[in-house]
């Protein structure tokens, strides 16, 4: 008989967790602030304590504990090496340090890679065993379930579509995160600004470059600033050449586009379906080809991260979850 | 009991076939020309005739076929879309007319993929799981192997790192195999010819640039032509941004590289090499990876075909081999 699972995500500023049935109702959940200035006892304390929250009275019901946590990570040792995010990890072994306090198998993910688990079980990828999330906010990450198995590589360290590598000019290269990403976008918008292009941004920041961000081009863009436009269409157009090499490498039946910029919705995703026509190596990689927003809303990675334990990991075939959920 | 398998390698210039038992020794082998340009009838013809050959006296001791194709092909449909090399062929059913004609399973795999089961298996990739095998001669393909096993996407045309678009000058996309397989080294060398830069190809090929191809290029750097190495040395670092890439994809134990311009050995592998410390997002994905050169010679697509019948068209797990052969 299947067994419950617990299910955390550790983000930057909210700890979640939650405790699903086997066939994936909620049971209980929980959430705090991370706190992750308090360092990294300090953090590891309340994730224990949130995981004591949602256990329920019997451990023995319980089959194993699933963790989201922001990358670079090593998903085979359950070693978080060094989160932008997390100050004071470093190399801290966080599934053998959960293992030992509470005697269950624990899993972890990358958020990117468990969102993909995610929304191929219960959101825009349902039913599909070819499968890309990229997910685009601060950063640009990504999972790829080839088959109906997560992607993690020897290591755990795969599906990084973010640092796939482009020449920009003369030579240097750049990456797709670093030319697409939130701070990106801000970044050309602000030297837009101060070389005086005209622009509505330029009040909503009140005068002041600095105060911009993706998010004020976003808005900007929604109430027709061309700028603002062309800028959304110049980030989807790098994105459309990340997902192009997704194309020609994995041939999936489905895109699931995720994280804040793409809440800019066809301001993003037009440029990126027109990128993905233009340079397509042939109409074979189009065919039945669906190209969405992501389905789940702030709980994905928690869902993740209980499809992470009913997967084993990634290990086991996610039509274990359809059975299962 | 393990049954015999039949492996055909159906090549632009030869046809080759052979048959295999459990334990993968070599029971028969045939070859002859394909005689491309005589059209689709007759090279059937050529594939049935050869298959004869190769037989055995009782049909029930084979197991299945294994074919290695030149794509595009669909290895789920074993369709055979339209290669360059294979003129008048055009959504060719390959699988289903050969079933028909020997009443045996049939799996297709393009060259590239079936290579990368072939080194997996007897070359230099034995015992790895995740694999990114990578061939540069006139073109660029690879196949994958992704937690043992073979990555084809929903339908079949997964794998074409060749085709990872890259933006070469004033934001122009080209691919990793437009600029730097053996046509583009060829290409750089002529318009040096004709810019006159002083070279020792300009003997080799009598004063006539058109004579110029890949092989002249590798051949005068072996002889250390300074134009010659700079020009293997640029198709080096385009082809490590190809792997940039794929590691950071995949994250695989060991990169293989075949195919004719690999010959040239440490001039193509060093920059190769240089590229992918210079562009790695983090040395954990340097962690134990291998570069190497292919291992297997020409059979190597008889062998991949027979991998690849042998693990049921790649759905298998490579371990599978391993108790096999």
């Amino acid at each position: 008989m299947k067994k419950e699972i617990i299910a955390i995500d550790l983000g930057g500023t909210q700890l979640r967790a939650a405790r699903y049935d086997a066939t994936l109702n909620l049971l209980a959940r929980e959430h705090m602030p991370t706190g992750a200035d308090d360092g990294l006892a300090a953090v590891l304390a309340r994730i224990k304590a949130i995981i004591s929250l949602v256990m329920p009275a019997s451990r023995d019901q319980v089959d194993s504990i699933g963790i989201s946590a922001p990358g670079p990570l090593n998903s085979k040792t359950g070693v978080i090496v060094s989160p932008p995010n997390l100050p004071g990890w470093h190399h801290v072994p966080l599934g053998a340090i959960i293992e030992a306090a509470f005697g269950l198998p624990v899993y972890i993910g990358n958020d990117a890679n468990v969102a993909a688990l995610a929304e191929a079980s219960q959101g825009a990828a349902q039913g599909c065993r070819h499968v890309c999330y990229i997910t685009v906010s601060t950063g640009i990450g990504s999972g790829i379930i080839c088959d109906g198995r997560l992607v993690t590589g020897q290591a755990g360290l795969a599906a990084e579509l973010g640092h796939i590598p482009i020449i920009v000019a003369a030579g240097k290269v750049s990456s797709i995160e670093k030319e697409a990403a939130g701070p990106a976008i801000a970044r050309r918008a602000r030297q837009a600004l101060i070389a005086g292009d005209h622009t509505a941004m330029l009040a909503m920041v009140a005068g002041d470059p600095q105060q911009l961000d993706a998010r004020v081009v976003g808005a900007a863009a929604r109430h027709g600033d061309r700028l603002a436009i062309d800028l959304l269409a110049e980030a989807g157009r790098i994105i459309g050449l990340g997902i192009v090499t997704a194309l020609h490498l994995f041939n999936p039946q489905i895109i699931v586009i995720g994280g804040g910029v793409s809440k800019t919705g066809e301001l993003l995703f037009a440029p990126i379906r027109q990128t993905v026509r233009d340079h397509a190596l042939d109409s074979a990689f189009l065919g039945g080809l669906r190209i969405e927003a992501a389905a789940l809303g702030d709980d994905v990675a928690l869902v993740g991260a209980a499809a992470l334990a009913a997967t084993q990991g990634g290990d086991m075939d996610i039509g274990e979850l359809d059975q299962r959920f």
